[in-house]
C-alpha cells in the first residue's frame, strides 16, 4: 500500500508544521522566538497542584469517570463570568462548549461548515494552526490583507462581492496572531454589517484579549453582534496553562447541538479531571489578579523587544507595535526570504528561531516576514536574540543594496 | 443564515448520539446498561492523586507548558512494554502517538485515508463512536456480518472482490463492541491474508483486550502482521480512567509523520500533565496487578449477567457469551424494535437503559438487538435490571405469538 491511498487533503506531507518549529525551539542551544509559549514563571503551579488535589479529594472517584461532552456546568458558569468581564457580554453557560484547547474549537467550526471547495475568508497573514485545521476540509481560501487597524475593508467587500457564497470570515481581532494588530472599532462594526449584508458567520478567535499592555480595550465582535453571527473561540492556554488543553466555543444557540455532536465524534468529551481542577482553581483565585500579574511580566518584555528592534534592525526592516498579546511581526524587504534565512544564518549562526511568514499565509507564498514571540523568553534572551538577528539582517540588507 | 450552509456531512443532526444516551444513563432513577462505563471502584484514585502531585512537584512549572505533539517518550516507552505484555509484540516508542482517548485515534485514521465516497468495511454491528468519526469523512460503508467467531470471511472476500478499492477494514477483534465476540485465530490469519491480497489496511481497535475473564488469549492482529498493514488503537479508558482521555495509535512507521501532522491540526498536542501523571503512576504500580483486580470485579458481573439473562429472558431472545470486555449483545425476534422498546416500556416502566442496535450499524437499519454493559453497574442492579427487562420482553414476545 502506498501513500497514494491517503485522502486528498494529505497529498502534501512535507510542509513545515507547528510541531517541527517546536522541535527546533525546544533545542536549548537556540533562543526561540518561535512558538507562542507563555513564560513558565506565570503558571500558578502550587495553586494548580492544590486544585488538582482538592478536586480529586472532594469529587471522589467519580472524577475519573466519563462525563458530559459539554464540560461541567460549574466551570462553564465561571467562563461566562470571565467572558462578561473581558468580552463585554455574558453568554449563557448552555452555549459554551469546552474544547481541547482553542485549536479543537477551530477544527469543530471547520467541520460544521466546510465542504470541499467552500469559500472562506482569512486574514493575510493568519494563525497557522487555523490554516492546518481548515486545510482538513479543503476549502477555497480568500485572503484579505491586514492593515495596522485590522482587515482591509475595501478588499473584504470586493472579495464578498465576487464570492457571495463565502461561509465565514476567520479573524483574530485582538493582538492578532501573528501580527499583534488590533482591529479598530469602526472596522469591527463594518465587519458585522458586512456579515449581515452578505450572510456569513464571523469566527472571532480571541486567546490574547485578556493581555493588553497599553491603550484602551475595544468591544469584542461577540459583544457588538446583534444577529448571532459571531462564534467566539477562547482558551486558558495563554493565561493559565497550555498543558491543561482547555479552550471553549461560545456557540450561536442554533449551533450548540451540532457542535456537541462534532465534539463527541472527535474525542467523546474533554478531560473532566482537568476541567474540575480549573474549576476549583477559579473558585479560590481571582482570575483578574492572576492576569494582572501576567500583564506586568509580558508588558516589560513586549516593550523591551520593541525597543531592541528599534535599536538593532536596519532601516529597511519594519515591525508592528502591538498593544498586547504574544507577537511582533517583522517585515523584510520584498526580495528577502525569511524561510531561507531561518534555515541559513539565523539558525546556524545566530541560533535564533522565529516563524517565517510562508506558513502563516493561506497562499503559502509570502516570504518576506517573520513572527517574533516575546513572552516565552527572558529579557536577556530578548537582548541577545534581537542583537543577533539585527546583525544578520544588517548584513543581508547591505548585501542587496 | 440557515442550517443549509452547514457541511453536507452534517445534514442530519437529529440522530441519537452517545452523549444523549449518556444523559439518559446519568439519570440516577434509571439502571443504566447503556454507556460503556468502568466501575468507579476500579479507579486507583489515591494512587492517581499521588501521581499528579509527584509529577507536578518533580517536573516543576514546565509540566504546565506546551510539549511535543507525540507525547512524552517515557510514557510511550511504558506503553511499548504494556503492548509487549498484552499484544505479543513490542512496538518502537517512535511509532506510538498519544491521542485524546481511542476515539481521536479513530478520527485521525479517518482523516488520513478518507475522501468522500471512499470505500471502507466495518463489522455489522460495530462501535457507534467509530461510525460517528468516520461519518465526518462521508465514506461508502460496506458492512460485513459478525459471527460468533468474528467477521464472516466469505462475505468479506465477496465484498472485497466487488470493491477492491476498499481502503481499510475497521475491526475490534477482542471482546468486540457491541457484541463481546472475539475473532478466532484462523479468521485473524485470513483477514491479514486478504489485506495483502486486496491491498488494504486493518484498523485493530482494542481497548478491551486487557480484560479476559475466561478462555485463552489469541495473538493480536498487530502481532500476526508481517507487512505493516495493521494500525493498532488502544486506550487507558477501560483499565485506568476515561477522564484522563488517554489513548494511542501504534502507527505503521510510514504513517507516523502524517498522523502527527493530523494530531497537531486537531488539537496541537495531548495534555502533558495528564500523560506525565500516568507516567508516574506506571513507574510505581504494576499495571498487570491493577488489571488483575479489575478482571476479578468484571468477571463476576459478566457471569452474573449471563446467568440472569439465561434465567429471565424468554426463549425467543438470545445473547452472546463474551469471554471478556464490557458488553453482551442481545437479539430479539426479527419483528421487534429495540429503539421503540427503549423509548416505550423499557425506560418508562422498567427504568432501564441499553443501547439499541440501530445506532450500531453503519446502515442504521437493524433494530432487533441491543447492547448491555455489565461493568458500570452493581451486582444488585444487574439482578434488578435484567429481571425488569426480562419481564417486559416476556410480555412483548407473548404479544407477538
Amino acid at each position: 500500500m502506498t501513500i497514494s491511498t491517503l485522502s486528498t487533503r494529505h497529498h502534501q506531507t512535507d510542509e513545515l508544521n507547528m510541531d517541527q518549529i517546536f522541535a527546533q525551539a525546544a533545542n536549548n542551544e537556540n533562543i526561540s522566538f518561535g512558538m507562542g509559549l507563555p513564560d513558565d514563571a506565570i503558571f500558578p503551579s502550587a495553586a494548580l497542584a492544590e486544585a488538582f488535589n482538592q478536586a480529586i479529594q472532594q469529587e471522589g472517584a467519580t472524577i475519573f469517570q466519563y462525563h458530559a461532552t459539554q464540560g461541567p456546568l460549574s466551570l462553564r458558569q465561571k467562563i461566562a463570568t470571565l467572558t462578561a468581564e473581558y468580552f463585554d457580554f455574558k453568554p449563557s453557560p448552555e452555549h459554551i462548549i469546552m474544547t481541547q484547547g482553542g485549536q479543537q474549537a477551530i477544527d469543530i467550526v471547520g467541520r460544521a461548515f466546510l465542504d470541499k471547495y467552500d469559500h472562506i475568508i482569512v486574514e493575510a497573514p493568519t494563525y497557522m494552526g487555523a490554516l492546518d485545521a481548515f486545510d482538513s476540509y479543503e476549502p477555497t481560501y480568500h485572503e484579505v490583507a491586514l492593515e495596522s487597524d485590522g482587515l482591509d475593508m475595501v478588499q473584504l467587500e470586493a472579495t464578498l462581492q465576487q464570492f457571495p457564497e463565502t461561509k465565514f470570515v476567520y479573524t483574530i481581532p485582538d493582538f492578532q496572531n501573528p501580527t499583534g494588530v488590533t482591529m479598530s472599532l469602526a472596522k469591527r462594526q463594518q465587519l458585522l454589517a458586512l456579515a449581515e449584508k452578505y450572510d456569513f458567520y464571523v469566527i472571532e478567535d480571541s486567546p490574547y484579549r485578556y493581555l493588553r499592555y497599553s491603550g484602551t480595550p475595544l468591544p469584542s465582535l461577540a459583544a457588538l453582534d446583534t444577529h448571532g453571527r459571531v462564534i467566539l473561540v477562547s482558551s486558558f492556554s495563554k493565561i493559565l496553562s497550555p498543558a491543561l488543553r482547555t479552550g471553549w466555543l461560545v456557540a450561536n444557540p442554533e449551533l450548540t447541538a451540532l457542535f456537541l455532536t462534532i465534539k463527541s465524534a472527535l474525542d467523546v468529551q474533554p478531560s473532566h479531571l482537568s476541567l474540575m481542577a480549573i474549576d476549583y482553581f477559579l473558585s479560590q483565585h481571582r482570575m483578574a489578579d492572576h492576569i494582572a500579574t501576567i500583564i506586568e511580566n509580558y508588558r516589560e518584555k513586549c516593550w523591551l523587544m520593541l525597543d531592541r528592534l528599534a535599536a538593532d534592525m536596519p532601516a529597511e526592516v519594519t515591525f508592528t507595535q502591538p498593544e498586547g498579546g504574544f507577537f511582533i511581526w517583522v517585515t523584510l524587504p520584498d526580495t528577502m526570504d525569511a524561510t531561507a534565512l531561518l534555515a541559513g544564518p539565523v539558525l546556524t549562526e545566530g541560533q535564533v528561531v522565529y516563524v517565517p511568514s510562508e506558513m502563516q499565509y493561506a497562499s503559502r507564498q509570502v516570504k518576506n516576514h517573520f513572527r517574533l514571540n516575546f513572552t516565552g523568553v527572558t529579557t536577556e534572551q530578548i537582548h541577545t536574540g534581537v542583537a543577533r538577528l539585527g546583525e544578520i539582517l544588517q548584513r543581508q540588507c547591505a548585501a542587496i543594496q
